[in-house]
């Protein structure tokens, strides 16, 4: 950087060198030499610096230079100057090195594991860079000025018109832009929408048990996928959960989280199309795209809406405008669907891998949940998911077991299964990862274990 | 788009016409049809279809194609079908086209004023376009795959490690980027910091007034530019906010919102160079470049990091990762420099137009707090606030008087201003905002008002 210069100044005066690298720069120059000199311990605090004339003399620099530089740190609170005692260094000037020095912890993924399992994420390796990139020139040429200003927390009107076309004709959303509020993600808007407590709700081979449903005000339901066992819901079950709502007065959350990847059919559409008053869809690219550029949509009952925008206000975060831009631009120009279909080739291709992999090398492995979606459940015999999840940890495979999402207040038996992400891995690394997935599972409950390779 | 077509039956069965525009459409397209039958109304729940066979012939579509939209229509829950009864619309479809028209109230900012004097906002038609989408570019194109995978709540290290050295070089700012929170701008890092109840500390004419300061457990300041009233904060206050937080355990909150923008000599730098472990720095691209971004940074003391990540955690908005990448290019690149700088002339010449305006046409009114920031205080006559702000709304110039700003608690006198934003209109409508403002002026308090243009 331009300012880099060193100051080996021992002491103050003469001793203060300074390397003053630009005409233009000295009193900039002096400023941060001095200032590094306090913060370092070097001029300790209460010391007496020199007058300017004689700091001016030693440096070669103007005495003006020397006069101003002092202003700014005594405006600076780093000097004290009073009358007729010269300029000294103030006692808050504090050294700080050892406290500014204190080691962070490395975040959990910083660094990840040898062969990522985990569900939860796209290959990021398969972010369409140049198209996303042609659909932010676009938006960053055509955008009007006001674009950026201080904006509506409910989210660029561009993307959510593309969204309300997109999500109809995808997904079967009734809606209109009025009733979609931009958020970060799914995440982001499920706070937005509730604190409070949750209860489990049973699920059997058709989703969801509805008939469970009692005083409560609100459902949350995966019913695309549902997560993380991966059955959809059941078409009488869509209907009971809306019928619930109507007598109820409760309301439907809907997690579109895997509404796109469906491999076996077409996509069922949403919950949300049968009933827009009584449900509220939760949807965002954190799966379809990235969830790098937290974005994600919410589309309410149009009661909600002023709720919504309210808690949103000004004090929550919003997503980034250039981002909104970038996405309608993204859906309405046709990237977004060609972005899925490829997507859905890719995923679909790894889970056959996975299922062919496991039927020639663990065939009393049942895999389940695969018709849809970017992750499968295996199921396991009854007490082996514990030592399970610790082999695969130890072989460097990180996934998880079900009992991982797991209501704490769940009143039905467990089942022992491991959740298994195939979207993480690049696609040069999923091989070698299933080949590590299959090395750490239990053998069937009647034979010896294999032999480690 | 490609599914657009018309769906003109009125009864169901032969006047179920359907427009079927492309081979491969066929099923798809008498999904839609029959779905928007639904929802219309035109198909009333409890109606039962016509048999595959029957409608297959009548639309001259193969009956797989029938029996695969019902099967699709069923299992979405659009339909019904039980044993012996065939294929009926369900009673949850009804139609929803009443509810679904509920206009929304406009956002209040969606309209702007004629004339925008409102603080708080840069110039929207000044967005660096070209140089940011360079940054992004090159942002997009280096970026490790990883960056487009789940990230760290803590933000992007690249951004972290350029704010570190852009704050130690422009504001004197002593952090490390593991001591760095990226957020979505100051009200979001406020929000992430504290809850509760906040109490007024009064103001004199060198700023907040520290001896004021008792057992409160954190301080708000704006020492580069006093929030409203626009000036520096003291060097013995400065010194004095620091001794305090030493001797009660408290922390300093420093919104550094004008940092950057300092006409008449170099900027302060930011008080947080004083102590880094009493003083938290909030700073944010909102002034300086965009609130369309919405990226911010929190500089923290070492021991409020694994607080103020756990806080953000999963549930939190995160910035977008692009966004964050493209912003560290925009400073390590040196166009952010060279942006501000390009800014500072320009809020400066603003600046001294409205000086200027104001000493011509409304010599008795006092401009204050114009040294550095975005806006000017203008002092009214005691008792002329309201009057100057309703009138203002009148002419169609929108702006904030200074009881605007006061906290509900506030035990000083209140002062008659006006808090006139500079930065906002794009350059070509500044002047007629500032004869506008001219005009809503209240006259000397000795002399009749001036006659209306």
């Amino acid at each position: 950087m331009a300012n880099s210069w060193v100051n080996s100044a021992e002491r103050i005066g003469a001793d203060l060198h300074l390397e003053l690298v630009e005409a233009g720069g000295r009193r900039a120059a002096l400023i941060a030499a001095l200032r590094e000199a306090v913060r370092e311990g070097r001029l300790a605090p209460g010391t007496r610096l020199p007058p300017y004339r004689s700091l001016a003399a030693d440096l070669g620099v103007a005495r003006n230079t020397v006069a101003d530089a002092y202003a700014e740190l005594v405006a600076e609170g780093w000097l004290s100057a009073r009358q007729g005692s010269g300029t000294r260094v103030a006692d808050r000037a504090e050294p700080l090195r050892q406290a500014e020095r204190t080691p962070r912890k490395t975040p959990p993924r910083a660094r990840g594991p040898r062969h990522d399992l985990r569900q939860g994420t796209p290959d990021a390796s398969a972010f369409p860079r140049a198209a996303w990139l042609s659909s932010y020139r676009r938006a960053l040429q055509q955008a009007p000025n006001e674009a950026f200003g201080p904006g509506d927390p409910a989210g660029r009107i561009e993307l959510r018109e593309a969204l309300t076309e997109y999500l109809a004709r995808a997904r079967g959303v009734r809606t209109e832009p009025d009733r979609i509020v931009i958020c970060s993600g799914f995440a982001h808007g499920l706070r937005l929408l509730f604190g409070g407590r949750t209860v489990p709700l049973p699920l059997d081979e058709q989703g969801a048990r509805m008939d469970r449903l009692a005083r409560e005000r609100a459902v949350l339901l995966t019913p695309a996928h549902q997560f993380p066992t991966g059955g959809p819901l059941h078409a009488e079950r869509r209907a009971a959960v809306v019928d619930w709502a109507r007598a109820r007065g409760g309301v439907v959350v809907e997690d579109d989280y895997d509404g796109e990847f469906r491999y076996d059919r077409r996509p069922v559409g949403a919950v949300q199309g049968l009933d827009p008053e009584r449900v509220i869809l939760l949807g965002s690219i954190s799966k379809s795209l990235s969830p790098a550029v937290r974005l994600g949509w919410m589309v309410l009952p149009g009661r909600y809406v002023d709720g919504v925008l309210a808690a949103k206000g000004e004090r929550e975060a919003w997503a980034s405008v250039l981002d909104q831009l970038s996405l309608a631009d993204f859906i309405v120009s046709g990237s977004y669907d060609r972005h899925v279909r490829r997507m859905r080739l890719r995923y679909r291709s790894r889970r056959d891998r996975l299922v062919a992999m496991l039927a020639a090398h663990a065939p009393h492995i049942e895999v389940t949940g695969v018709a849809a979606g970017l992750h499968a459940v295996l199921r396991l015999p009854p007490g082996t998911e514990r030592s399970a999840v610790k082999a695969a940890d130890r072989r460097g495979v990180a996934l998880d077991g079900l009992a991982e999402f797991r209501h704490p207040a769940a009143d039905v038996a467990a089942q022992d299964g491991l959740v298994v992400g195939y979207a993480t891995p690049s696609e040069h690394a999923y091989g070698a990862a299933l080949e590590a997935l299959c090395e750490v599972l239990p053998p069937e409950a009647d034979k010896p274990p294999r032999a480690s390779r």
